[in-house]
This record gives structure tokens, C-alpha cells and sequence, in this order.
């Protein structure tokens, strides 16, 4: 944890090419704190430090980074050099690196690395991103059914797995098929003489390649386990999922939530990310929202204009079309909030039953809501200007009808979009305030009409 | 996995009081399948099938409710029963019950409980929501420095603790001060005779019991560990954090993110759950920000009431208020996500130089938005509506200034809001489309005025 060497020490080092000095200052720090610290250099630096580190931190330290940092780091690295890190990365992160690699980039790795990495790291990246597959690792411990508990943990000594991959292994036959699962925890504990088959869990919780990875990390959440098997369509183990791996997936799936939700989501591949997106890159997500947007705006504002008898009467409704149209959007980004939330946690699902129960839900909510804010802009309208009680029911009558269907409209838009198979985050909070400006001002004029039409006519 | 038995054969046995047939069929069931398929009854009936359970799946099963379901069930169960169920239960979870209990209730089950217990709940629930202290659990393994591995893997297996807990073990000198940290891996492969004193990792990272949990969470996720041990002030180990409960704190913290940036986030207290919450409480959550944002919409439409002279002289400006105040709602809504996703991702922090970052890479893409926008509004609105040459270029104008101005403001007060100490996301979507609504009127009639005021005045 603690630093030993500033930055500033650290590259003066680096300068004199004093590694000798830096491996001794860095060597018992964790990779992850290591990363932090060469991942503050340019890239050129950073790959000289690098040399700085133990072959073993090497391999742990590069996993830390984004693909885009690995491949500026690996020009300024000598292949051999090169080979060895990307052999001893782990299996996932290695694959992801990979798919980043272009043509060329692989096609001078390759010959370097030994034959086992070739495949792995080419059936790893055969899956596509956002899938178990993709996120899979090929390194967990198999055991055989007709071992003993002795056999099994010498079998565990001699193979040595990851830290993170030894404390669940994995019962298969001859093809590979899964048949049980059993702990670490578990060997330890009990007899030596006790045959594999005896104590492994039967219908262990598992996954399936072409799963996607929140669905994974969801039933790891679930079932409380340190790593999830994967299976082929035929039962065969093909690599785990780790805890580890939950924990990012959550994280990113928080992310991404949040990040569609504020209309910043893109419609296919990663989300924008301020840090890692380019500039070009945000700019077109945002525009195709924006833009869309703009175009609901055009219309709404053409709806306003065809009212203009109504308005060169009475100006003053003129007035209150920022806030009626607020309202209906902030009622309604309230509902989408709590149902997008709801699904996310995994208690809504697209089904009827669901859908009803979130309607009787929200309709005493937002008839109360709709009663006390329409009551209180009314009131603070009537203080404040000098209008007409006839326009002061207008104002109210619409708040309440704007509230109830802007409600109503959130709750039921992020249904909507799972049924199209898309993201319930996707109707974004701009999206439901836009479709709900509409709304409104055709709620309100009609009102006004209704209402005030006379008065208007007579006039 | 698979679920041996309908809801209503179920159901149908337990009005028999036939438990041995329910105790065979859900023998084999996990208990997360096995809370599932009790939680989906009332709680009187939960408690009759709890006792087709295995003594061991009942506080494991029980685990899994939510306090307020616990409580509901405890009503129907015999308190000897329950008092088992609550020994069983992890350490957590249980402190997490005895908070939720009334005094009545703690004192009835008070008794029941060994001393042990007693102790060890009202240690840990006396740590406040969402601390480290608060989240521990005390079942964890220890070992004293001058064990050999040999007799470290005896006393593991002696203590036999959870599978959660026993894959790192803590080294404590006789005042429980934390030496060092050793994995049951590093056990398993080392040579037998070799001291753990030689072998434990020093310096590993570590929390303290008042500790935000999220922070607590992050670290998990940062150093890859399966726990994280927590520290009194005096470097003294009480309890730790392990990876499961990490997965959990990072979904909760996603989820208030997105129930903070939706305006559904209460100032203290647990955010509005669609199915946990009461309607009287999401009442009043939802309400305080509705007339909190009723408040700016009627400040705005006072402001806009006091342009008559422009509006009853150049009618069709009233109809571009609804499109102009939402652009800067949304862009500042994009802007807001960006920056409180990547302060979620720890990738922006409280530092004028981060801001800085936000804002030198935000306004070449504002200014681009703002261009590509302004032009598209007001070319769809020469095209659809009579309008003058200048009332289109105060549109166009307007429009460029609102979404620079929305972007930067939705960039900067969420870095505003960590400044106060409060959640980013508690700058919700609602709030900045309100702020921005009265800074987009006043903005669109002070360019109205600059424009078209001689035209307005000499009619």
C-alpha cells in the first residue's frame, strides 16, 4: 500500500537508468498499486519501468491496464520481452488484449508465443464481447470422479492454479462433461480416504458460453460462489467466470445503466466513457440524441405556434409551458428511475403480472403528487402574477393530468424497451422529458381550450 | 437449480402438514432457489414450511429475506426455533435483523441466544449504516505467527470456518494486532515445516471499521482479494469484508447512483425502492423534489410573464421556449452522467485539475453540439413556420449559447455537489433541467431583446 518512491524519484531514476534501485523500492508492492504508478507515465517510460519489475509482477501489472495503454506500451517493448508478459497475463485479459491487437500486431506476437497460448487465446477471443465466453478463463482446476480426497489435493499441489482459481474445482469425465463440483474448503475438511465422487455437488450452479455476462455475474451474486463453470450446448466445461470478474461486471453494468439513462448510452458497443471515449466518438453519441431530441422539439414548438389564437389572447398561458412540460418530465424520469432500478436489481420482469403491479403502484402516488404540486404552482401563480382564476384552473387541472400521465408514461416506457430487446435504460431521462413536453402542451392547450375557448371566442 | 415441486403442490402440502414429502423434495435445492420459492408465500405460511427444512438450510434460507420479511416471518416461528435460525445466520446478516427488531423483540429473543451471540450482534450492530463496521463479519480464521504450516492447516481444520472465510487467514499477536495475511493456497503449496511468520504477506490491504462500505467495496475490487480485514484504530483486526458482500455493496451503490441522478434519492436513508419501499415514503421522497422543482418552474414562468412587451409584439417566441429550455436540460443531463459515472469508476476525483480535464474536453464537443444543433433547429423551423429572418437567428443564437452553457454547468455541479460532501448524482437530471430551464429563458430573451428590441420598439 504505501508508496515507497515519488514520482518524480521514480522517473529521475528512470532517467539515469538506475533499474537496480527502482526493483528494489517496487518490489513489494501490489499490482495494483504498481499499475497506478506506471500507469501515470507516457507510455514509453512506462514500458523502461517496466523492466524495473520481476518477470512475475510484469505479466500481473499489464493486466491492469486498458487495451488502448497495453498496445502504446508495447511498441517500446522487445517481443521476446513482449511474449513472456502476454503468457503470463491472465487467460481473460489476454484475450481481451488480443481483439484490440490490429492484423499486423498479431501477426508479429504470434509466432512468439508457444502453442497452448495460440489456442487458448484464439478460442477466447472467438466469442463476442459482452458474452460468458468473452469473459471466461481457461485456467481453473479439473478433478477426475474416481479420485480420493488425497489424489485431489496432490493433483491441486502439482497444478498450482491461480489464487483464484484454486479454491473451486471441477469434476469432469473423459469428454470433459461436468458432473460436480467440490471446494477447496471442502477436501481440507474431511476424510482423505473419501472418494471425489462421493462429495462433489450435483447440479451446481453453471452458465452458458453465449450467456450474457450481467445474467452471469447476477447468478454468481445469486449463489453466492467464487466462480461460475461455463458449458458448451453439450454440458462440456469450456472455462469459469470468477467472482473477481462479477465484481467489474456489476460495476460496468452500473455504469452502463447510469450512462443510458442520461442519453449518453450508444445504441451498439461500449458506452461513452469520459476518460477512455475519444472526442470524436462523444460527440456522435451525443449529437444523435441531441438531434433527436431537437426534432420532438420542433414539433412541440409547431404545436405552440398553431395555438397562436389562443395565446394572442391570453399571453400569460405563454408563461406556464416551461413548467407544465418540466413536470410531466420529472414525474415521469421519477417512475422510469425506480422501474429501470427495480429491473436492473432483478425484481421486475417483463412480464404483465409485473407491469400491473408497478401501475397500481405508482396511480395513488402520482394522483397524490399531481394533487399537492398542481395546488402548489396554482397558489404560487396566483401570488405572484396577476391572473385569472379561470387561468389558474387551467394551470392546475393541467398539472394534475400532466403529473398522472407522465407517471404512468415512465413506468410503462422501460417495459416497452425490454420488450423491443433493448436496454430499459435506453429511455433515457431527455427521451421521456421529450416525448412528455409534447404531451403536455397538447394536454395543456386542449385544456385551455376547453376551459377558456369561450371566453377567447366571445371576445 | 431445478425446482422439483409447483408453488401450489407445494402449497397444497403444507396445508396438509405433510413436511416429510416438502423435506425430501427441496432437499437438494440451494438456499438462494429455496428463499425464492419461500418468499413468494405469506409470511405465516413461510414459517410452516421453514420447518420442512434441514436445521442447516433454515438459517442459511432465512438469510436471504430482507429484515422486514424476517420479521414477519419470526412472528409464526416457536422463539427456540428461531433463536437456532438466528445462531446460524452469518454474522452480518444477523446484526442486520437485530437492527430491524423492536426493543419488545430483541428482549424476547435476548435470552434465547447463547453469550456468545449476544455479544457479537450487539458489536456489530452498533456501527452505523453503511460502515465497514457495519457490513463485517466476525467468522473469520486466525493463526499466530510461530505456527508451521502444518499445524496452521490443523487449526483451520479444527475451526472449520465458512467457505467464505476460510480461504485467507489472519496472523494476530496475543492483542489481536494484524501481522500479516496468508491465502489457504499459499498453505496448500508450500512446504509443511515452513512458519507462517516467513510465509504471510505484510503490508496487505486493509479497511477501518468507520469506512464508507463503497470504498470498502472498491478496494475488494482493486486488490483482487476474497476479503478485506477491518481495523479498529489501533491497527487491532475485528472483523472482515468479504468478496460476496463486496458484489452486493457495488450493485446497492449502482443503484443509488441511478436512484440519486433520477431524483428519486432520499437526503438521508435508504433510495426509493419500487418493491421495498412504503408508497407513504416514496410519497414524500418524490413530492420533496417535485415542489422543490415546481419552485424553479414558477420562477421561470414569472420570468418569462414579464416579457410581455416582446411576446405580445413577436407571438411565435413563445413557441421556442419549449425546445430551447430542454436543449440545455440535456446536454447538462449528458454532461452530469458522464462526469458522475466516471467519479462512480473512481476514474475523476474532487481536484481542480480533474475538473479542469472535464471542461477542456467537454467544450470543443459542446461547442460542436451547440453548432450542429442550433442550425438543425433553425432550419427546421424556417422550413416549418412563418418566420422572420431574425427571429431564426436569435433561435439559432440562442440555441449555441444554451447547449455550452447547459454542458458546462452539467459538467461542473455534480464536482459541486462532492464539494458540499454530498452524492454527485444527487445533482439529478430533474434538477439540472430546471436550472437550466430558467437559465435558458433568461439567456433566449436577453438575445430576443438585443436582436429584435429597436424592431419591438419601433412598432
Amino acid at each position: 500500500m504505501a508508496v515507497v518512491m515519488s514520482q518524480d524519484d521514480m522517473r529521475a531514476h528512470l532517467a539515469q537508468g538506475d533499474l537496480l534501485t527502482l526493483r528494489e523500492a517496487l518490489a513489494d508492492l501490489h499490482p495494483a498499486d504498481l499499475a497506478n504508478l506506471v500507469g501515470g507515465l507516457p507510455p514509453s517510460e512506462a514500458a523502461k519501468l517496466m523492466r524495473a519489475l520481476s518477470p512475475a509482477q510484469q505479466g500481473k501489472v499489464f493486466g491492469y491496464f486498458g487495451p488502448r495503454f497495453q498496445i502504446a506500451m508495447a511498441r517500446h517493448i522487445a517481443r521476446p520481452d513482449f511474449a513472456r508478459i502476454v503468457t503470463d497475463m491472465s487467460h481473460d485479459e489476454r484475450a481481451d488484449l488480443w481483439k484490440a491487437l490490429s492484423p499486423d500486431q498479431r501477426a508479429t506476437l504470434l509466432p512468439a508465443l508457444a502453442q497452448a497460448e495460440r489456442e487458448d487465446i484464439r478460442r477466447l477471443a472467438a466469442y463476442p464481447e459482452g458474452t460468458a465466453g468473452a469473459a471466461m478463463t481457461s485456467d481453473y482446476a479439473t478433478l477426475a470422479p474416481d479420485m480420493t480426497v488425497a489424489e485431489a489435493i496432490a493433483h491441486l499441489r502439482a497444478e498450482a492454479p491461480d489464487a483464484e482459481t484454486i479454491y473451486t474445482a471441477y469434476v469432469i469425465d473423459a469428454d470433459r462433461k461436468l458432473l460436480g463440483v467440490i471446494s477447496l474448503r471442502d477436501l481440507i475438511l474431511t476424510d482423505e480416504r473419501r472418494s471425489i465422487s462421493d462429495l462433489m455437488m450435483l447440479n451446481a450452479a453453471s452458465g452458458r458460453v453465449d450467456e450474457p455476462l450481467r445474467e452471469i455475474a447476477e447468478r454468481i451474486a445469486t449463489y453466492d460462489v467464487h466462480a461460475l463453470p461455463i458449458l458448451t450446448d453439450g454440458e462440456r466445461l469450456v472455462g469459469i467466470v470468477t467472482i473477481d470478474d462479477a465484481l467489474d461486471i456489476g460495476r460496468e453494468a452500473g455504469a452502463a445503466t447510469l450512462a443510458r439513462f442520461g442519453a449518453t448510452g450508444a445504441l451498439q458497443g461500449d458506452d461513452l466513457d469520459m476518460r477512455g471515449s475519444t472526442l470524436g466518438r462523444i460527440f456522435r453519441v451525443r449529437l444523435l440524441w441531441l438531434a433527436l431530441l431537437s426534432v420532438f422539439g420542433v414539433v412541440t414548438a409547431g404545436y405552440i405556434a398553431g395555438q397562436e389564437a389562443l395565446l394572442a389572447e391570453v399571453l400569460i398561458l405563454a408563461a406556464f409551458v416551461a413548467p407544465i412540460i418540466d413536470m410531466g418530465g420529472n414525474t415521469g424520469s421519477q417512475s422510469a428511475t425506480l422501474v429501470i432500478r427495480a429491473m436492473a436489481l432483478g425484481q421486475l420482469r417483463l412480464q404483465a403480472r409485473d407491469m400491473w403491479f408497478v401501475i397500481r403502484r405508482e396511480m395513488p402516488v402520482l394522483l397524490g403528487l399531481g394533487l399537492v404540486v398542481a395546488s402548489l404552482m396554482a397558489t404560487l401563480a396566483g401570488v405572484g402574477q396577476a391572473i385569472t382564476p379561470q387561468v389558474l384552473w387551467v394551470i392546475w387541472l393541467t398539472m394534475l393530468v400532466v403529473t398522472v400521465t407522465g407517471g404512468v408514461l415512465g413506468a410503462v416506457l422501460p417495459f416497452a424497451a425490454k420488450r423491443l430487446g433493448t436496454d430499459p435504460a435506453a429511455m433515457s431521462a431527455p427521451l421521456i422529458t421529450s416525448i412528455m413536453d409534447l404531451v403536455g402542451v397538447v394536454i395543456y392547450f386542449a385544456i385551455a381550450w376547453a376551459l377558456l375557448g369561450p371566453v377567447a371566442g366571445a371576445s
